[in-house]
């Protein structure tokens, strides 16, 4: 805050809040000044914030946190303007928090951050952090390794997503970190297949993406998996895929821009005479969010740094025959990358 | 948009996309002049939204739909400028917005709507949502049904989630519309108790609040069941909830202020000399969205209509003792409320 020139910090994006001082409700907003922090939520609240939050003061109020949080900033002594984050506030929401400040603050005391200040702090998980990602991924592939055993032609896909997610509460995951994905036979073509009541094929791929959260931390993995015997087609899609996904792990490395890792996963398939099949990015960081930044995108010049855990999910979508997508978390280490999500990635034929 | 000023209109906000032109995505901006509409979407939506919009002409962007939806607006003959709802769009999107346009467009063709111009729309809701809505509801009170006959002793408020969760999957629903609450014992005093590795007590409340989704719409009800015997207290507070929901219910009807619904319920409690134990509002509008306008809280000013769908939900949080909430949804008609959740509501003792 004080390299930035901002000598209070309005945070009201709730990761941002939980990943600063532990608070999970649904309703906060945090006041930093260069001394303090104030956490403001509401009544619902009252138990579980006194519980949860020590870095900061909790002061319970009877309706919007924000506003109460830009007031209270105002109020402090040497706080001169405060920065907001403008990639997590509304239009309206600025208004309203400016029309709730003394007049002869409306126009300049709230500032958009020029660049973000909690982000770079969250792109790095410490170590408590990894730990915790690192469980939530390994839950992830025992999800996967069970799932496995369950899949036979006939079942619904919802019936697969019901399994899934019945297995990850008893396993103990908090929730779903995303809508899960089981898109089967003609259906893997589309990228975020919802799962239906489409039945599984006795012949055909099937890609299963999903997450879970474990103490707040999204887990993120997917796997394309084959029922029945593989054609020789599929087979060598299947192999470009890996080959590509293997390769843009491989190039996952501190030092490394988001761009190279991208492209090292495009140019496998572009060789391969794939790269209009592959419709989307590589891979996003993950975390308290199941997107954050980076993006491992083309172009992208962010570098890659120790303790960043992004995806590399490179896939194929081939409209009315099939579709592949692997998936890893990958946490960048000193050296390299390490591979979060140690399931089998070699074709696997139920 | 003609009565508002607005020859065109940029729609960012997903639930507004998917209401007006069906697509489900979650990458698309919709534009909107008096003549036609465009969806802007990526690569992965090809074939979805193909599959999903007929009101609109699609077009597969490579970058940011909202971006692309702007710069075609700010093309149109006739469309001097075009409306953005303040509400759901972030000051660092409006900027990025704007800079994507001509020079000459960049200060004024974009405009906040002074007023919402969908929420209106999706507020009342058409047969159609209505019979969804039922759907839905109906498929959570099967729920309930179900989860009574497992409820025991012993087992953890995670296990009770995951059979609630994993039956909504086999009956059809889409997903959770909402983190599941299971909240037993003294956990029942936070109103929004996540499911934890706590034990059901032999005897102690157990507050149940789930929704599911069911095409697109959301579902959202609230039991508190009690295991084993209830106290003296435990009953006339229980009481106290059940009489503040059935006034409540029974003050919803098309022309009565939000404000005049939540006092129904808060004058109860008061009278019990509970008001302070009712921390939050008594309801809220559901839809496409678990939580929509309008809110049912003290002082609201909107009017109910028919075909709006409220969640009423009163509850009572004794810290360190226990909580009770009890919740319904109910549809407005022109002469009163119809509760959409006829699950059980005396108390039952398991």
């Amino acid at each position: 805050m004080t390299r930035a020139g901002f000598p209070g910090l309005l945070v009201t994006h709730l990761p941002d809040v939980r990943y600063l001082c532990g608070f999970t409700g649904s309703s906060a907003a945090l006041a930093i000044t260069r001394r303090v922090a104030r956490l403001f939520t509401d009544g619902r609240y009252t138990a579980q914030a006194a519980e949860e939050v020590s870095a900061a003061r909790v002061e319970i109020v009877s309706s919007a946190p924000a506003v109460h949080a830009a007031q209270w900033l105002a109020a402090q002594s040497g706080v001169s303007l405060a920065g907001f984050d403008p990639a997590h506030t509304t239009v309206a929401e600025l208004s309203r928090l400016r029309a709730a400040l003394p007049a002869s603050l409306r126009r300049a005391f709230l500032q958009a951050l020029p660049v973000p200040l909690v982000e770079p702090l969250r792109m790095v998980k410490d170590e408590d952090e990894l730990t915790l990602i690192v469980e939530a991924a390994l839950l992830g592939c025992r999800l996967f390794d069970h799932i496995l055993s369950f899949l036979r032609p006939g079942l619904a896909e919802f019936e697969v997503a019901a399994e899934l997610e019945h297995q990850a509460r008893l396993l103990g995951a908090e929730g779903m970190s995303f809508e899960t994905i089981v898109a089967s036979g003609r259906r893997s073509a589309l990228p975020h297949g919802r799962a239906t009541a489409a039945r599984l094929p006795r012949n055909g791929f099937l890609t299963l993406d999903f997450g879970i959260i474990h103490k707040g931390y999204c887990s993120d993995m997917t796997r394309t998996v084959h029922l029945g015997k593989p054609s020789a087609r599929e087979r060598s899609a299947y192999q470009a895929v890996l080959d590509a996904q293997l390769d843009a792990v491989a190039a996952v490395s501190a030092g490394a821009s988001c761009g190279q890792v991208d492209e090292a996963a495009r140019s496998v398939l572009r060789h391969a005479g794939l790269a209009d099949a592959f419709t989307h990015s590589t891979g996003h960081g993950v975390g308290l969010e199941i997107h954050e930044p980076p993006r491992i995108g083309a172009g992208q010049t962010t570098r890659l740094l120790p303790g960043m855990v992004v995806t590399i999910e490179p896939g194929i979508y081939l409209p009315d025959e099939f579709g592949i997508r692997i998936e890893d978390m990958v946490a960048v280490t000193r050296n390299g990358g390490q591979v979060l999500t140690p399931a089998p990635k070699a074709l696997i034929e139920l």
